[in-house]
């Protein structure tokens, strides 16, 4: 059995039928503690798996690290052990230790509200932006991206034939890029957490010395968050193309840093909330 | 215009199609502060509407209140405030200060950590379960709670039924407590975070005297994490009903505590994870 789907002993239940009691695949969530050179810096729960793509990506979203080789190593900690009925211990693999190259700067221990707000009382939605411009080294604006609708639109298929556990468990969310001028999907992680899918993916293209990720789409299966197209503005993504709705943050914060955000995605039809520009739309328009 | 959702131009794309430039609407996504006697606590990005009983939820899912006279008032900070391009300041009500009852012990500034790990290596599943089972003040484990499958079957219409804002955005997670004896939906809330949307609904339940909220079920729009199995728990809530499915952790620690978890509810079916005594079966049972 693989770490990233748990099987278990459930009951499907149609009314007027008799329950039927079966074996089902569960998508597995466990807890990841992320430390950089020893020390605890976040826990997230996350489906195991790409563990150190998924440090990679969070200390890139967090403006930690921006190049591969400025992320040094990452190995699982020895201490962190479970000790079964059996009295013998275990590695967990749920804490992970990152080394930053010499001279990149540790992360600051607040560094999960330094997206959030900037100064003590002013905590909104214009804050939380010009943070993302404060704090990313990349920007987007400039990135010539230009792609066809065809072509997003045969992305979701890409996604879901991509999204192998989900087809056992229909519990974990995905996130691929793909590379707009060829439309080939260049990676595709999966994850309990929408955010964590992202990190992956993001992280899977530092260690792969791919950032910034210039020209490239960022796919995922669920909403586009404020944080989502934070990830992607970090990550130097010029394009989010989501299947669902955005919120109102997300299309603020696309709008003032030039990143190019589409939502529901699906098939053929899409809408396009900022910088339709990238998109090569023919024929007239007509105004709805 | 509502603060729940915003207005926008989009550009709606088909592929062979020309262009539809229009207004639409986006569900609203905005940072919010929670302080508890002056001292930032967390911060969450939140659709605003029912902030206090964002607030309060958070303080019960955590473990920090548990009762309404422990939660004594809330109030928006005066000082945070956003200056207008006019030079005129308005209160971003984006900071919310708690004052809790005299002798409630303040919350550890390290709150959000405790339910995912309790020892410096000790990160797993197992021990997030333990911490819930160590936090709670409240157990389901002998609530009497009771339900027809046919009546569960209703929750996901109502809950559809119930979403104003969805239905404009397509952006929002639900969450709604129903009575488990009438089948009556007791509250419900929407937001763009899923555990934002169920603390509103444990907050509502907190300030209407109603905790622990014996023979209730807690229904989710979306799929069960642990964290929302954890806030079920919290809240002393027996039932735990989702549209989509479970995590193997939510499983697992559903199983341990005695809650009924239901995924995949979808009109007459739906998955049962843990705890089927509280269905009403009958007949026979198949075994699949």
């Amino acid at each position: 059995m693989s770490r990233i789907a748990a099987r278990r002993r459930v009951t499907r239940i149609t009314v007027g039928e008799p329950p039927r009691r079966r074996a089902d695949f569960l998508a597995a969530e466990e807890p990841l503690e992320i430390r950089v050179g020893g020390k605890a810096l976040t826990v997230t729960m996350r489906t195991p798996g790409s563990d150190v793509e998924l440090a990679a990506g969070f200390l890139v979203s967090e403006g930690v690290v921006h190049s591969a080789d400025e992320f040094a190593t990452a190995r699982y900690c020895d201490g962190a052990v479970t000790t079964g009925d059996d009295g013998v211990s275990t590695n967990t693999y749920n804490v992970l230790d990152v080394a930053l190259a010499p001279g990149v700067a540790p992360p600051d221990p607040s560094i999960e509200r330094n997206f959030y707000t900037t100064s003590s009382c002013g905590v909104c939605g214009k804050a939380s932006i010009d943070a993302v411009a404060t704090v990313s080294r990349y920007t987007v604006d400039e990135d010539p991206l230009r792609i066809d609708p065809a072509t997003l639109a045969g992305f979701p298929d890409a996604l879901r034939a991509g999204q192998a556990v989900f087809e056992r468990t229909g519990g974990l969310h995905a996130a691929a890029l793909f590379d707009g001028g060829t439309g080939e999907m260049l990676v595709l992680r999966e994850d309990v957490g929408r955010h964590n899918a992202v990190d992956k993916v993001i992280g899977w293209a530092l260690l792969n010395d791919r950032l910034p990720a210039r020209g490239c789409v960022l796919m995922v299966s669920g909403r586009a968050s404020f944080e989502l197209a934070q990830k992607a503005l970090m990550a130097g993504i010029p394009m989010l193309a989501a299947v669902s709705a955005p919120s109102s943050l997300a299309a603020e914060l696309a709008s003032e840093a030039g990143l190019t955000l589409v939502g529901f995605l699906r098939g053929p039809s899409m809408v396009v909330y900022s910088r339709e520009d990238r998109l090569a739309l023919d024929g007239p328009s007509a105004i709805g």
